[in-house]
């Protein structure tokens, strides 16, 4: 694969600690021409299935030939592998949790490595940060062009991620809220293809604890302010959301709480 | 214009979602040799005055030839013109809500030109997210060289922002708090030059809420700490601060409810 | 020394104002080949220790010849001097007021040298943003290849900065707490050596305010979800933390009155 010399990094660590410094610091030991882009630092502390979601969303923005490593790892120092997962076009690496599954489960072909060679670790390794020793310079050598094959032997039974997938119950449409955003958009696993199948050009009702909207909008604005509406959001998932407010302030619950929420869709 | 190959963004996306990312993806993906810089993505969700104020401040201290993108968007969707402003030495890109206006208002020359012409945008457009898809790769394709006029035609009538000015009554100076930063200090929009014209070389007494001050200080330290104090801070403004504390703290109010209020300047 | 071309950012500036995006302009103007790392902005405001800790604890991340900016400097403004520090390897700028201090008293050879060279400053000075007018185009001159000896006189009575260290009392060790980073952990002032010093093979009883573990495990996952347990950390110093749990959140204290908290080990 031709290399883009781009790095994403996508981890639960926050901004306050010197954590994703110290990996870009080790990234551009090993190739100083290398070019690291945040995508978030944010991921709920282990919340494994969030940084599954944000990696899947976001990698397809990046050039082909990127190499984007998520740290979302809370058996770091276990036995658990470590992993490079090659589609054609990127490359990821991080720990082989269930991170990289909607990755593997939607590529083909796709091959999955085990970090095994540790000549292209940090000399000494700790514990607790794999991130700093093994993912960053890692990643550091597959964008000075080691393939990724270089790097240890093929993994057969990468660890699956069991998403919750939207599913049909008698009239209804039943989905989840998955991320709720800054914007206090309340994020669901209901793709745009779903959608459509299950309206077949009916309208919808739908549902998210006390909050009941009709319709999918194209825009917030068709909605007055501080009216809730659903649309369909820029990665093609159904979102509830409320114009010039926060959804998420309206259910009366800690975000925590929302996500994983049930979402109800009826036709009428 | 000649390029300097570096975009600012400047939005209220915060930093735990993908969508900065996103934009970072898309601009490396048409331009690979661009450079991003974040001034904030901290902006109060839809405060288009604050945004524009953050971008006004921030933009000078950037080599000519820089593209600031600035997303504070609430009418993302609606028919809002989407915009590029080139002032002789910056370029400028975002919707037309008054974002701009600040820089509009002070530059001349300076031309508005709507962005129309599709094949700089995303093949893909959703309604909500028109960072992504339509002002990173706007911007990515101004550091290659576009000129903005082959984006499109020429605004003649850029949306306005009305700013609250200070203003003389009687004897007294009043402005507003516009701004509460990291360190608690209330920055206001009383221009150091607005403050010698008022002063004509006399010392003012300032209150804000409960807080009252005489004088203004070269620096934090003339005072002790937890002193209150006025200071003309580092964009020219004058700031009211605690030496050591937070004067935010101390009006028992919330930063949203400290913006906006009145700044009282009396001669003594 | 030869130069990386890399700035690392460590400060107490936040993320939501313009500060830090402003310094990146000012360098990017001077260097625009200069690429600029931030470590963090997040260290408490005015709180000297914590930042001298960061630094430390990254700078050795970074390819040789790296130029590290730190600015937490509640004496801006005032006479305090600026300095440039000059190790083998690295160089630090920012104020004399400690900060650099564990650089300084761990290196030899060492040269701090005070910045009066205002042809390297910004032409105009504010008062109260040092790291923008003259730590900013300091450092880029540095990554341009101006010596640091070309700034300014050497100083030989640095400001020192007096960190607490473990001591030991009749058969204990008493370390402190000085860091919660994010995930909760406590980071203690105990290095592996003090440790290992202190212990001679025997197992030793943690204590932490109500918390009480035995034993220094190899990885969280050698404790039940939700156990105590005490590790040497990333950085090589004593850590007590929570398996998949927030170790801090087990103190009922605010993470304020947890730095600076006893860590007493007793042999086992």
């Amino acid at each position: 694969m031709k290399v883009s010399g781009i790095i994403t990094l996508t981890t639960d660590f926050g901004i306050n600690d010197p954590y994703v410094g110290m990996m870009k610091g080790v990234i551009l030991s090993i190739n100083p021409s290398a070019r690291v882009v945040d995508i978030t630092h944010g991921v709920k502390a282990g919340a494994v299935f969030q940084g599954a979601g944000l990696v899947q969303e976001a990698f397809r923005y990046f050039p082909p030939g990127t190499v984007h490593v998520a740290v979302v790892d809370p058996g770091v120092g276990t036995d658990r592998r470590l992993i490079v997962v090659a589609t054609d076009t990127h490359l990821f690496v991080g720990p082989d949790n269930g991170l990289f599954w909607p990755i593997i489960e939607k590529h083909d072909p796709v091959r999955v490595i085990q970090l095994s060679e540790t000549r292209y670790f940090l000399p000494r390794l700790s514990t607790t940060f794999h991130g700093r020793d093994i993912f960053a310079p890692v990643a550091a050598h597959l964008t000075r062009g080691v393939e990724a094959e270089e790097m240890g032997p093929l993994v057969h039974d990468p660890v699956k991620l069991h998403l919750p997938l939207p599913r049909v119950r008698g009239q209804r449409l039943i989905g989840q809220v998955v991320r709720v955003d800054h914007f206090g958009n309340l994020i669901t696993n209901i793709h745009r293809s779903d959608l459509d199948r299950f309206l077949k050009g009916l309208r919808p009702v739908i549902k998210v604890g006390e909050l009941l909207v009709q319709d999918v909008r194209k825009t917030y604005a068709e909605c007055e302010a501080g009216e809730a509406l659903a649309m369909i959001g820029s990665s093609e998932y159904l979102e509830v959301a409320v114009n010039l407010g926060r959804a998420s302030d309206r259910l009366g619950a800690d975000t925590e709480d929302i996500i994983g929420m049930d979402v109800e869709l009826n036709r009428s």
